[in-house]
């Protein structure tokens, strides 16, 4: 018989944890407790949501209608059998770890897989944020539906294999982005600016495709394969082999997809 | 002596000239003339600002205090000849083209670059664009600074060395960020999935840079170089060896700089 969920049990205190605390808190769930292997993450985290804190796995909650394990991938198969006593649905929120973890090992569970960047001091509003849910049962998936509705308005059945593809699409729309980010704050730095200057740069190219599909977007000298400025880069960054190697890969790899 | 500048013609009616041409005309200068090889955009961006407009060189208002060449780089050196003629300011808007391209067949000439990437269908604000300005005198500079005022908040002076390294940045930060926005669309679309659902993610990536240095902001797998999750990642690439590619040199990329 399907429960609707109201208590939950936070396993972690990181960025994702702290995140998604608060905003659960903010939307009327009950936090009843932040487990962390440290005191001082758990402490902190429960302290802004309400809800009590332990450092140790055997005293957790085993009353809660939720456990949400934000722990990093290789924290998740140390946790697992420390959970299977407790009632409630268990979920991860990994994107590259199967749901097959918590086979044979508890009755309902899944994942909850928000595709966001969190850090801990930069509150996100989940609203627009896609929630991808995965269960071991429908009725499972119904409650998390339910739940995961509660912070957006963007929430998606994936399995295992769609959530890692997803998941690594994330890697290169979001972690890799940031790095190019990182490397043109330095080119600019060489020009004696500020990586700041390109702020309105990287805010339009990021609004640019909310209207136009990146391909249609897409602009700068690959896109025309104008050798004489692709060479004269080349040469700019004589002192920077590995921005020279990544400048010649995606140049290419611009020309060959327009 | 220096003259403040009023009288605009444009040369070139492409994405930059077009979003230029309306700034201008919002802001109060008048644009006497749009100059384009063919008549279509001449004319079509000539009536969205009250200007008249030739296909012919030799047509050129020679009265105007300004002309600004927004062209394809390799289209330049043709027009500089048949402009020598005029009185006002010359000036390009090019990132990686040298202001020396005027030396000797004008008098007052200078650069005229908006760090920004330009769609002729969507307008920008451009009062936060980053205007660099280069002139061969200070009677130019000065004139070309408070016209580049009037449209933004953020003018600076920039040589042509700094400017072709800020061009380059520009590269790393939009033409090579984008086209990891093309990337992560296919392998999104790969798992069942539109583009559009990486937007969220794309913006706080965005967002996150105003506030913390892309350094700061750097997560992922690469990081921490956690093998498993990147194995796992290069295995779902297999039926694509370039994005592998690109997966590697960059995960490596991030790997050295943290």
């Amino acid at each position: 018989m399907r429960k609707k969920i109201e208590k939950i049990v936070l396993i972690g205190a990181g960025n994702l944890a702290t995140q998604l605390g608060l905003q659960l808190f903010k939307k009327g769930f009950c936090i009843s407790q932040v487990y962390s292997r440290t005191e001082y993450p758990a402490k902190t985290l429960a302290t802004k949501i309400n809800a009590g804190y332990t450092v140790s796995l055997s005293e957790i909650d085993p009353e809660a209608d939720l456990y949400i394990c934000a722990l990093k991938d290789d924290a998740l198969p140390g946790i697992v059998d420390l959970l299977s006593h407790v009632k409630g649905i268990v979920v991860h929120t990994a994107g590259s770890v199967e749901m097959s973890i918590f086979e044979g090992k508890m009755l309902h569970y899944g994942v909850f897989y928000p595709l966001q960047t969190f850090s801990k001091n930069r509150n996100v509003d989940f609203t627009h944020i896609p929630v991808f849910i995965e269960a071991n049962n429908p009725d499972t998936a119904q409650c998390l539906k339910e739940a995961a509705f509660c912070l957006s308005e963007k929430v998606y059945e994936a399995n295992s294999a769609q959530r890692k593809m997803l998941h690594l699409s994330a890697v290169f729309a979001c972690n890799f982005v940031n790095h190019l980010y990182t490397l043109s704050g330095e080119i600019a730095k060489e020009a004696g600016f500020d990586f700041k200057i390109l702020l309105p740069l990287i805010d339009e190219t990021a609004q640019k495709v909310h209207h136009l599909k990146p391909l249609e977007a897409q602009t700068g000298p690959a896109v025309r394969y104008d050798k004489t400025v692709m060479e004269k880069h080349l040469s700019l960054l004589s002192s920077r082999p590995e921005y020279q190697q990544i400048y010649r890969l995606l140049s290419d790899s611009i020309h060959k997809t327009i």
